[in-house]
């Protein structure tokens, strides 16, 4: 099994609700560090798992959807949690959405799998894994 | 699957027996920076695998019970060698223990696994994966 | 020269006034990795800059007041565009002014300098550095 | 299911063939930081997933003849797309022959599988994940 | 003291001249994560050091003159040992041009100083530090 | 002004003397990543502040001495306390000596100061910093 990551960022506003967040319950923020894993069987003819200028550019995309913006305003995210679990999801289900479309080539619809890792800290982080 | 990781760490005395350790088998020490990682099919209501600050509780809970200690001496670990390895499995099985009774919230239960990695410098590190 | 760094964090909201910001204009977010460093000529009879536990004790604190927060809204800050650069030295000044209060030991009061670096994300960070 | 990671580095140059790569075809080069992660299912007497000296003496002899060159050059590597996809498989494949022959110890046969990691700058990197 | 540092990365190919470089008077690579400081005294009436976007746009157009090359083949590089020490100071002068000519806007000619780090490897880097 | 910094570490164990260090006076360890700068104004002939295996080669030699040891049994370390900063400067002295005694080559006899960390873990560590 093969695997290709790159790494973007993301500088979000957002607030928890939910007493168990505790004092992210207020509006704060955060910085998402954001790896994105794409895994594949076998590389292609080429010897890749996926045209790395084109992943990088697909991560831009998403990050670029969510990035500077106060995620409790966004229509597309009302009524969730924007955790980072579920931001983690969000991310890795819109990238799904790009390899499935062809936004990463002809090739990168052999992409068994996607790892989105969400760095909110030096010490915490969280990652959503799903099929594809 | 989605995963949740919390950062941690402990300084520790130890020595090990057996030949194949070299320099290692005189009293020496380590920092271990500790990441827990638990592992979950699904977020809960909250939109979490589990509530960060009882993981990072629980986790400051074990690695105070080993650190600032000489492991040599703890009876708990009497007749083990102390590798990076085996202390993995030791922090693993300790919050596998919190986790089942109940000390990371009644959600937690539905933890599916951890792995547990130790980093002893930045060029070594070891992990124990486990189910819950 | 000697020097002691600890560690900690702060997750916040904040928007930037002027052109020069672009979408950073927009209420977002960051989280600031936030290194702190005291310099001093010699170390105290203990052999120690600073005792490291209040020191790290001193920054929760300074973090405390800021972190979970929308900044805009902060009475402190009233006025201030909320920078990395400028955080860094609202950072470096509560410190400073914690250390002339006795509250890291009176040995502390012999610290010549103190540098904050807040690292906005893997590409990007700022530092502000005084003498005491 | 424990694992034993030892990281090591190696600097060549190469180029890359298909028009994929971009400014990728001309003649550069990389550093790249690998990591060698050796899964068991269970330690051995000595508590140890590999003898962590001869592992990294392993890592360490397999970038030793593939760093300082021009990869474009090597005989064995004629024909193939040095990617860093790639080159994780043949690091991967070189130090499945030393567990193979012994090198790594006898114990170390009971090893399960290898994953080789390649960091290519702090944004990419890639991996191959191979049984035993 | 302010500083803002930003951080890029090049990839490139080169052979370096003199007994005292072994196995790198072969052609060989690197990838250098170069991280650009800009001090300055005071920040300007936005509260900044400079334009982050410009000072990463600065910084992206000097490694993008030096990536995906053979420094070998570089007449502007010609008869240097392209050391990772020469390549900070190239980096550096390079930097300092742009920002004396008003690439990174008036305000960036308050800059006092750079510093430019290479990080060759997970265990060496070298840096330059000049005055504007 | 040039630098070049090379990393290695060291794992100790110790005991630190004085109530300032609560649970840190009872045996324990560390691993120290030990990063070595070495500063000069210029570059020599070759284009390099120092010939990095020799700088690599001097600081492995001064860990060596330490590492794999209690440092409470050390005749040359008697009667001090072996802190963070206590141990920064040990460290940057043995290898000043190195330096002088010619070990790092003539050319490094011209290097006009060392700086060198001492990583303790993932949130703190100490710097000491000494002219030639």
């Amino acid at each position: 099994m093969f695997s290709v990551t790159v790494r973007d960022h993301m500088m979000i506003a957002h607030s928890l609700r939910g007493e168990v967040f505790g004092p992210a319950q207020r509006l704060h923020g955060a910085t998402y560090v954001v790896d994105a894993t794409f895994r594949r069987a076998d590389v292609d003819a080429d010897g890749i798992v996926v045209d790395i200028a084109r992943a990088a550019a697909a991560l831009r995309s998403v990050v670029g959807e969510l990035g500077y913006r106060n995620l409790d305003d966004e229509a597309d995210l009302a009524g969730m949690n924007t955790t980072t679990e579920a931001l983690a999801r969000v991310v890795a289900d819109r990238l799904a959405d790009r390899v499935r479309s062809g936004a990463l080539g002809d090739g990168a619809r052999e992409i068994d799998g996607l790892i989105v890792t969400l760095r909110e800290s030096h010490v915490a982080w969280a990652s959503y894994e799903r099929s594809l």
